[in-house]
C-alpha cells in the first residue's frame, strides 16, 4: 500500500518528479505536489491513464500554476495520482492505484485529486495542487481532513492543465495548515476584492441533506463562525430540491466532458476502471436536449446565488454530506454518495463560486470538512476568514 | 469615422456596456474598456462578428480578468472592437468598423485587439484588456503608440474569453502610462518571481529584420536600457531565418485555430472579411504534417529561448519591423507586413514568454514599438524595468 518510494501511493509510478524553487519567494522553504494532469515542460503528463501518457508528447511550457509555486520559492517533490481524466469524486485508479487516505486508512482517499490529498494529509509535503470541477478538491480535502479551496472559476489560470469540463474546471489546492493554504493563495490569486464578508447564511436544504451525524459534529464550527459573522440566516437556496441539482450539474458536465475528451476516448478506445467507464459511456450518449436543460437551470441557479452573495454574504455548510465511503464500498452504494454529494458541490460550481473546505471534525472515525462559501473574486477574503475560524474554533493545522 | 457615442469607433455597437468599480482598491480612479471577446455575465459576446452573436446566449459568468479589475476598483466603460474571431493583425472589421488610429489616423490601428488599443490611445479611458495570441495586444500597442504587455502564457487567466489558439492565447492590456500598465498588473498577475533581471541581449536576426529606419529610431531606447542593464549582448536567435519561425507558427496556429473555432465555422459558414476569410479558408485545409513539423519547430525554439533566457536575461527588439500599414493598403501589402512581423512576434509565441512594448519613437508620422521580453513567469520583473525604461529614456506616457 505505502513505501517509503512512495508514501501513501500518492504519487504516479516512477522516478518522482522534483524540481528546486527559486531560492527566495513567499513560498520559501515550503515543499509541494502537483496532480498528474498539470503540465510541466519536457515531463509526459499521463492524466491518470497510460494511454494518455502514451498518446501525448512531453509538455512544452510549465503550466504557470506551477511555475508560481515554484518562482514563490517552493520545491515540488512529486506529481500525484489523479483519478482517470479526473472524472470521479472516490479516489480510486485501476492504473496508477488507490491513494491511501492517511487520515482513515479503511476509506476513500476523495477524488479525483486523490493524490494530492494523500500527500499533505501524511505529512510528505505542505501542500499540493489539484484540480477541482464537481469536488475534486473539496471532497478529498473533506475525506482526509484537509483544508482545502476551490477558487472562484477562472482565477487561478488553468493554462497547461488537462481539462474536464472547462466551464467548471477550477485549479485549487490543499494544506494540512491554514496559514499555509491562504499563502499559496496570495502567490496565485489576483488581487483581493474589497468590501467586509457578511452576513453569514445557513442554506437549509444543504444541512438537511447531510447525516445528522455530520451536521450535528459540526455544530461547533457553526456557532465559532457565528461569532465572528453573527447569527446566521437561515435561507433556502435549493426548493426544487439538490437532487436537481445533481442531476442538472451530471448533465451539462458530461457534455463538456465529452466535448474536451471525447475525441480522444473516440479515438483511442482506452479502458477505464468501473466508475469512470460508466460515466464516459453515458456522456458518450447524454442527450443534447437533457444538456441544454442542464445549462439553462445553471444559469437560474447562477443568478440566485449572485443575487445572495452579492453583497458580501458567506453561507457556510457540510462540504460533504457524508463522510469518505469505505474503500470495499460496493459501485451502487459509491453512486449513491456521488449523486448526495454532487447536489452539494453544483452550488459553487453551477455559480463559479469559491469554496474553502476546514477540517472541522471526525465523525465514525473519519474526517468531515466543513465550507464557506462566497461570491466569485472574494477568495482571499474567505481564505482570511478560514485562518480566523481555525483559531476561534480551536482546529489550527 | 468618430462620434461622441462611439469615439474613435473603438467601441462595439449599440449602447455601451458600462460597469461600476468596487469603491475603493489598487485600481481606483481609473477606468478601461473591455475586448469583446471577454464574457460579462448577462451580455452576448459577439467576438466581433453578428453570426457569433446570434449563435452564443447571455454569459453565465463575467470573466475573472474582468472582474478582478471591477473588484480593483476600476469602472468599465465599454466593449470594444476585435477583429472578426480575433484572427488577425491589421484592426479591420468589416462588421462592426476598423477603428480609427489616434495616433496616425490614417493607418491601421492594428489587431485583433483594435478597439482597445483606439480607446487608450484616444484617451477615452485608462487601460483596456485585449488578448494576444500572435501579436494582438503588441502590434496595435506599437501602432498606437502605446504601452502594452502580452504576459507569460498562462499567467492570467483566459476564463471566460473565447479562444483562438489556446496554447498561444494570452490576456494582455493597453496603457498610455507605463505605471498604470504596472498596477494592471499588480492586480491580475500572480506574485513576482525572485532575482534580478540581465543580462541584456540583442537578437541580431530581429534588429536585421526591422525596417532601417525603424531600427534607427529605437537606438536612443537601446541606449538608454544599456545604462540600466549594461551593454546589451548580441545573440543570434534565429540562424535559420525568421521566415521559418513565421510559416511553423502559421500552421501550429491554424491548426488550434480549426481545432477551437473550426466546428463553428464549418456549421454556421460565417462571412468574413478578405483577410480573415483567407485566414479560416487556409486553417480548413491544413496540412496536418505542415502542422505537425510546425508543432515539432515550436519545441525547438521553445528549449533555445528557455536556455537563453532562464538565467534572468532580458531580449530587446523592434516589437514591430514596420510601422502601421496605411488604412488604403492592399491586402496583399498587408498579407507581406503580416509575414515578416509574424517572425517576430513568434519569438515569445513559441516559448510563451512575456513581452512589454514601449511607445518609444515615430518614423514617417506613426510610431513604433520597443520590446522587452524575459523567461515565463518574470512579468511583473518586466513592468518594473518597463516604468524605469521610460524614465530612463525620458519617454513617460
Amino acid at each position: 500500500m505505502t513505501d517509503s518510494q512512495n508514501p501513501f501511493g500518492a504519487f504516479v509510478p516512477g522516478p518522482r518528479a522534483e524540481m528546486p524553487g527559486a531560492p527566495s519567494g513567499p513560498l520559501a522553504g515550503l515543499t509541494f505536489a502537483v496532480k498528474d494532469l498539470f503540465d510541466i515542460a519536457g515531463l509526459v503528463t499521463s492524466y491518470g491513464h497510460p494511454l494518455w501518457a502514451e498518446t501525448h508528447g512531453p509538455a512544452v511550457a510549465t503550466a504557470p500554476a506551477v511555475l508560481a509555486c515554484l518562482q514563490g520559492g517552493a520545491r515540488m517533490v512529486g506529481k500525484t495520482i489523479t483519478m482517470e481524466l479526473a472524472y470521479g469524486l472516490t479516489g480510486e485508479n485501476a492504473w496508477q492505484g488507490t491513494p491511501t487516505n492517511p487520515a482513515a486508512p479503511d476509506r476513500m482517499p476523495g477524488g479525483s485529486s486523490a493524490g494530492s490529498a494523500a500527500a499533505v494529509a501524511g505529512r510528505v509535503c505542505d501542500f499540493a495542487l489539484g484540480s477541482d470541477t464537481g469536488g475534486s478538491v473539496r471532497i478529498p480535502a473533506s475525506y482526509c481532513g484537509l483544508y482545502g479551496i476551490r477558487p472562484s472559476w477562472g482565477a487561478v489560470s488553468l493554462a497547461g492543465a488537462a481539462p474536464l469540463a472547462p466551464s467548471y474546471d477550477t485549479c485549487g489546492w490543499f494544506a494540512s495548515d491554514p496559514e499555509v493554504l491562504r499563502r499559496v493563495g496570495d502567490v496565485l490569486l489576483p488581487a483581493p476584492g474589497a468590501g467586509p464578508l457578511g452576513p453569514l447564511l445557513r442554506p437549509a436544504e444543504v444541512w438537511a441533506n447531510a447525516d445528522a451525524e455530520v451536521a450535528s459534529a459540526l455544530t461547533h464550527a457553526m456557532t465559532a463562525l457565528e461569532r465572528l459573522l453573527g447569527a446566521a440566516l437561515t435561507v433556502s437556496v435549493a426548493p426544487e430540491g439538490l437532487p436537481g441539482f445533481e442531476a442538472h450539474f451530471r448533465a451539462s458536465q458530461a457534455e463538456e466532458a465529452w466535448a474536451s475528451l471525447g475525441p480522444w476516448v473516440a479515438k483511442h478506445n482506452p479502458e477505464f476502471g468501473p466508475g469512470v467507464a460508466d460515466r464516459f459511456a453515458a456522456a458518450r450518449v447524454m442527450d443534447p436536449a437533457r444538456a441544454a436543460a442542464g445549462r439553462a437551470f445553471r444559469r437560474g441557479i447562477a443568478a440566485r446565488m449572485r443575487g445572495l452573495l452579492g453583497g458580501g454574504a458567506v453561507m457556510a455548510y457540510p462540504t460533504s454530506p457524508c463522510p469518505a465511503p469505505r474503500r470495499d464500498a460496493p459501485q451502487d452504494a459509491l453512486q449513491a454518495v456521488r449523486v448526495r454529494t454532487i447536489g452539494v458541490t453544483a452550488i459553487a460550481g453551477f455559480a463559479g463560486l469559491p469554496e474553502v473546505t476546514l477540517p472541522v471534525a471526525r465523525v465514525g472515525g473519519a474526517p468531515v470538512g466543513f465550507s464557506l462559501v462566497a461570491a466569485p473574486g472574494r477568495d482571499r477574503a474567505l481564505l482570511d476568514l478560514a485562518v480566523a475560524l481555525a483559531k476561534e474554533a480551536g482546529i489550527g493545522g
